[in-house]
């Protein structure tokens, strides 16, 4: 279909290129009066007019009901390397199945503002990532059936709106447990807040992983923050004051774990000489941060993927075959984490 | 036609001043939040957009399709810290214009296929972000009319389609001089390829900064790569086993500065203590780096705006009041440069 609707435009493009020239005015100005704008003079107006009816030119929403093309990505903000990573997935995901991706945010229009201009606009349907729905916003889009997709959410998960994120708990517990094989068994955390569904996992898998190695839960060498920078700056300084400072320490997400490095540098802690760092996104910054850093890894593509993938089965009119999908995550080896040096023991 | 316009407008009036009397607010203030403006309180602005949503008001730029409310942004990729910060001044400026932007890149489909995009889609332009045009491209956005702005492009200027980016020659002298006010006379670069115009600049800057103040220009210092983390790693690599390494390093882009500063991590060379470090583009990557980076900071709130601003104007049949424009850069001041030390003398 893609293919086909392709071929089509590739005609109708010709066509109307070839009307300009037959009009002799510009591309610009016929597409002007294919979509029925007034910024073109009457005459103009209707020497194309009958140049597209002579040529048999059909509007293509007119022509066909096919279904709008367009989808909208809400982002709370764009201020994070995940924003990007999650934009770039989504953006690809729609490319593939030949959709165009309207990038929004709710800093200048509410969720129920884009909620409104997917319907306005004719949009098949709303990606919203990491946001807070209102219990209005959560209601109206089931009572409307708005095809609405949920990306790590800040809200309470509702079985009603279909929501996707990564295996937040176990993706946190393989960290941990990545560095108990190291030998470490002095273990902080910067953790995300509590509000944060997907920080309150990685808080849990944390803990489970210590539990299961045997190791008691210290509040002194835990913090939580948001997924920031410097945030997680001055928590790590309070965390590496303890009298029993931590060898390693697991950060909730990379803005946080960059905060944990800069931290380390101040205090002139060697990384990972004298602590490990291990951090939760695996975004394009890890890569590129000093040392390169050991990180679970989100599933950037497909979690975009999929997200797309839902939407379209909604936007059909289809139920999801499941209202919340995790994706695995994946630990990525670079040179933050090393075993517990002899001279920590 | 216009009556029926006219009629609709005068409906529209009488229930924007019911509401606003429903509210206890003017219709000044009603019609600030009609048109999204943000001096208006969150509690008010929230009051009238419910009143609004009751009485099924809306707004005459999105109920009909006459005037298209959006816009493509065009990208190469969306794989670095500078697509990112380009993405939210574009989207915000978008925002406050009332303009949606639809994101795409030129990995699923050419320039050209975009170009189509927006003629087909009645979109009102497209900006096109650090992309190289093909003759045959320019041509017809020449020939055709079509509204397109271009941000860094990588192609040869036109005259016949604005261009929007930074003062890079002038920003990088900036960036040189502040390592030559410390006092460091050594001087290496890791600049970008010559076939980018950005980095061409930034890289005579370097050079005509050198020759003010009177200091010979050495190739075996300076390294052309991309505008990435690990071709500048192991460039800065070979400039430091230069057999007189130098004391500072300007790096032509973020990515490239993060590179740099690994280098000096793995070579055990102290940022800023034996090595100043200075970057260039200031994206969200620069304060979170180790040591936070000291940077040529872009204005890509203003890019956005301005790239809007003057795709507006060509969507509106005036020519650009200049073909290419260039906004000042202004030097960030933050922890990876210092004073040469007397050791290194």
């Amino acid at each position: 279909m893609a293919d086909r609707a392709k071929e089509r435009r590739d005609t109708q493009y010709g066509l109307l290129t070839a009307i300009a020239g037959e009009a002799g005015v510009s591309l610009g100005t016929v597409s002007k009066v294919v979509h029925r704008r007034r910024d073109v003079g009457e005459a103009t107006r209707a020497r194309i007019e009958a140049l597209l009816e002579r040529h048999g030119y059909v509007r293509p929403w007119e022509g066909d009901r096919q279904a709008p093309r367009q989808i909208l990505a809400v982002f709370r903000d764009l201020s994070g390397p995940y924003t990007l990573e999650i934009t770039r997935g989504i953006v690809e995901a729609a490319g593939d199945m030949g959709v165009e991706v309207i990038v929004g945010t709710t800093s200048k229009r509410s969720i129920s503002g884009w909620l409104e201009e997917c319907v306005e606009a004719g949009a098949r349907g709303v990606i919203i990532v990491i946001s807070m729905l209102t219990e209005q916003d959560q209601h109206r889009i089931v009572e409307q059936g708005l095809p609405v997709v949920l990306v790590d959410p800040l809200s309470a998960p509702s079985p009603n709106i279909p929501s996707i994120g990564v295996t937040n708990r176990n993706g946190a517990r393989m960290a941990v447990r990545h560095l108990l094989d190291l030998g470490h068994t002095r273990i902080g955390m910067v953790a995300g807040r509590s509000h944060s569904p997907a920080g309150a996992a990685r808080l849990h898998g944390y803990r489970a992983a210590l539990t299961e190695a045997g190791i008691a839960y210290d509040p002194a060498i835990v913090r939580a923050t948001d997924f920031d920078f410097g945030e997680a700056l001055t928590a790590t300084r309070q965390i590496l004051r303890d009298r029993e400072p931590p060898t390693a320490v697991f950060a909730a997400s990379d803005a946080q774990a960059l905060g944990v490095l800069e931290a380390a540098r101040q205090h002139g802690v060697a990384v990972p000489g004298e602590l490990s760092v291990i951090s939760f996104d695996d975004t394009l910054v890890a890569a590129m941060a000093c040392p390169p850093l050991t990180a679970v890894r989100q599933p950037f593509q497909r979690l975009g993927h999929e997200a797309m993938r839902v939407l379209m089965r909604l936007a059909d009119g289809r139920a999801p075959a499941s209202p919340r999908i995790e994706l695995a995550t994946e630990l990525v080896l670079r040179t933050s984490t090393a075993p517990r040096n002899a001279a920590q023991a």
